[in-house]
């Protein structure tokens, strides 16, 4: 795996594997997490035949805005503004007298790009609703970049510091009154799009600035992968489910892959016998490195376990497809050949730059984003990896030098008892999920009252419902997923225009 | 009047005047903005009868928090901490294992006095509910000082920079969290109660909080006299519509007076005249003196138009009572005497200390708080006076070294359009005001929803609702409105029982 395979297009962001390759070492549990991010790499969404349609492109255009650097302080340091990117498609509108809806998508931790519809959902919409498309970059991301420079940004805990979700939403607050306002379109209801992370974001924007966003389609947000909600183990656990469905041989032969990979470490030049089996693209340190390395691969494929290529049953192809008798480890690699489509010259270790979004990520991951991933030894096809909050925090403070705030995230959203809490309050969020997806163990799974509701599919994959609709491989599942969640975004803007003739005009 | 008879108790706040006195320039009109405080002074309160309760103040006991000093913002100064006193009175709890509620007063901008319930609604509803009783003083105020001193916090921008209301209230989640969790009272509900500046800080607590709090009691709570969503001159409209209606001859006379101030004031020696005639503790420098003096009584007069006094009533008692014939200036300095019950020594500029109360909250005005409060000419018994903004900010900005964000309040907790935003969104607020409060002309005057509503009173004034009942003075429409508050209250504390037996029981 080379760096230009797995990156450069906010659609295809990088994953979990270049920081393990990064900071690989035995203490490094922190980063082991898997990102979340809407879509897997270019590869993967080559493979599943998902192309730009391009003619959209020309009608999108390109803002920046004053953004104030400290919504929630008043320190003089506080005033510094930074140009936060925005882009607008004013294609489709059907403009500010007919009060014609907004839909905005809620950067998450990637650059925006500028020639790519940060999401698909928006476009394949657009005509339907008349709507005005809008993307904002998520600050400390692309071009959004505080302090002159994305070096000084991301210098130390001084300057990371306002890199978090409560300036972020506050920020899509600022730009999308601002933009309601340049436009008069005051009147206009504003729908957020975001997936994962971004997904997050959306549902909180909602909860939070209600008075902004009359709804929010919130794709794959495992707003309840917080503090205690639901269980540390839910993410493995449905990894290996995916693997164990797609062929229980697979299954068994990950399960005990670990083992032979310690086995064979521990002969005499064994890193050596393993870097050379697995064509790694610099000598193996140390063990953990190449497992480490296969972990991220099969939670990549079960996260994007899209159509129509399901890269689990990619892998799991590779790995029973190897000869009878065949030993374990071989069939371990020629999944790892498999999930890549071909021989590649290298794998494992292949040197990389850090992107933006694995740099910025971990700094969210190590202050406010605590989602505690573990893994249990029961029912799963990995080894025992507990998430041991102490040694989480311990870890985050050496390396920036302040804590992490792992139970801010629930203090300031909630999350707890969400149906209790939810059931009265609020209204209009659509929680969409694939069960497939292992971010789903940590997402909205029931509806919470009649607007606040979960729309998901048995066999879908991480964010796949806001992806660029695909007539020709698009499952019907799919298809009718989305057809459901337009419906539901229909309704609410149906009852906010009647609101909105009943008292206003 | 002097420093002791209108200061030190957290129900009997300062206001205006002091701040007119101490910065009593030609240009200080920023300060020239009527006090949000639910109590008036002293004075007022003793002589409306309202005598605490002592029995009760036994069981009151003092907590202290540490507070994180900056909630969102990881740079490694926002992770100090301070004390942050809260009290809680366990006395009528019903406890944890029956789910009895918990009274949480939301401190405002004042010393929490622990000796005094801060709100008499909660000691009033006590039994009633089997509730726990807390009260948690606001930071900045009283035992709640960051930086080690109060003298260190209030140094410049960069001390005072972290006091605000979104602080605040995450303070309030963060205590209220912890309180629940020390007393495994999770499934508690939580009612918040707060009047003035604590009513909106109650109100937009259940707005961004809803798993902290169930529901709220905003008393007199203008969250719309921001921005330019109500009009900037509903506060002394209401002022003159309360002197006009308790009498037409006063009302007149007032009218009359401002300029006889300045033609006195303009006369050889009119200054001071014009001092012995007031009987000023000090000379008068400026006419506006004066004027800024009166304009602030007639402005408390009719905020806490309480019964069984009614100060607006007792002020033309004395301006009317004055012998026919007698000069305007003669009856209004009658009025002033009447006003304080008697005579005193002196009158207008006594020499006073600015209270934490005067302090703080000129700079929560210059900050956040920009409450836009003008005079028309039209229809009122005072100058014009219009409120300017750019003028606003350049005063502060002067003065604090940072500019305000008038428009931030509506950014962050909204306000425009209200009953459209709210109407299916949220639940379980009461907005409760009094007419005859001239800060009613910013609140919430009409039901948005089935739960989030309005209990108003024709003749009420500020903070009526919440202050400790008096069986032998309190009119019968103020008995009927607590009645309501109560009934409302409980109502929403009986679906929450419900639900939660449905749901997690």
């Amino acid at each position: 795996m080379n760096s230009s395979t797995f990156s450069s297009s906010s659609q295809c962001l990088l994953f979990i594997i270049f920081i393990i390759i990064f900071f690989n070492s035995a203490t490094a549990t922190r980063f082991n997490i898997p990102r979340l991010s809407p879509t897997g790499g270019t590869i993967l969404q080559e493979l599943a035949g998902i192309v730009f349609q391009s003619h959209h492109l020309e009608h999108y255009k390109t803002f920046y805005y004053n953004q104030t650097l400290d919504h929630f302080n008043y320190r003089p340091e506080s005033y510094s503004t930074f140009r936060q990117r925005y882009v607008i498609n004013f294609k489709y509108w059907g403009g500010a007298n007919a009060s014609a809806p907004i839909f905005a998508y809620l950067g998450a931790e990637a650059p925006l790009n500028e020639g790519v519809p940060a999401s698909g959902f928006l476009t394949d919409n657009a005509v339907r609703f008349n709507a005005l498309l809008v993307s904002i970059e998520h600050r400390y991301y692309g071009k959004s970049i505080p302090f002159g420079s994305r070096e000084e940004a991301l210098k130390n805990a001084s300057t990371l510091g306002y890199f978090n979700s409560a300036q972020a939403i506050a920020d899509y607050a600022e730009i999308l009154i601002h933009v309601k306002k340049k436009y008069q379109a005051e009147d206009s209801p504003v729908i957020v799009v975001g997936g994962s992370y971004g997904g997050m974001l959306a549902s909180w924007f909602r909860l939070k600035y209600p008075h902004v966003a009359l709804g929010a389609l919130a794709s794959s947000a495992p707003i309840l992968y917080f503090d205690n909600i639901k269980s540390k183990y839910g993410y493995f656990s449905i990894v290996t489910k995916d693997f164990r469905e797609a062929s229980e041989t697979c299954y068994q032969t990950i399960r005990d892959s670990w083992s032979e990979i310690d086995k064979a470490a521990s002969q005499l030049d064994g890193l050596s016998t393993l870097s050379k089996k697995f064509k790694t693209c610099n000598p193996l340190k140390r063990a953990s490195e190449l497992k480490n390395y296969l972990k991220s691969i099969y939670a990549s494929a079960a996260q994007y376990n899209r159509p129509p290529r399901y890269p689990v049953t990619v892998v799991c192809g590779g790995i029973d497809g190897e000869a009878t008798g065949s030993d374990i480890l071989s069939k371990i690699f020629a999944g790892v050949v498999a999930y890549y489509g071909g021989n590649r010259s290298c794998y494992v270790n292949a040197p990389t730059n850090l992107s933006e979004t694995t740099v910025g990520w971990s700094w969210q991951k190590c202050s406010e984003m605590v989602i505690p991933i573990g893994i249990d030894e029961n029912n799963t096809m990995f080894e025992r990896d507990p998430f041991v909050l102490s040694d989480f925090i311990n870890e985050c403070r050496e390396y920036y030098g302040v804590s992490p705030r792992p139970h801010w995230v629930t203090t300031y959203y909630g999350g707890h008892d969400i149906k209790l809490i939810l059931r009265r309050f609020g209204s209009n969020i659509i929680f969409s999920n694939g069960l497939r997806d292992p971010y789903s163990s940590g997402g909205v799974l029931e509806n919470i009252s009649d607007s606040i509701v979960a729309v998901y599919t048995i066999n879908g994959s991480h964010c796949l419902d806001i992806l660029l609709a695909n007539k020709s491989s698009d499952p019907d599942w799919l298809v009718k997923q989305r057809k459901i969640e337009v419906e539901i975004i229909e309704e609410w803007i149906a009852n906010y225009y009647a609101d909105l003739k009943a008292l206003k005009i």
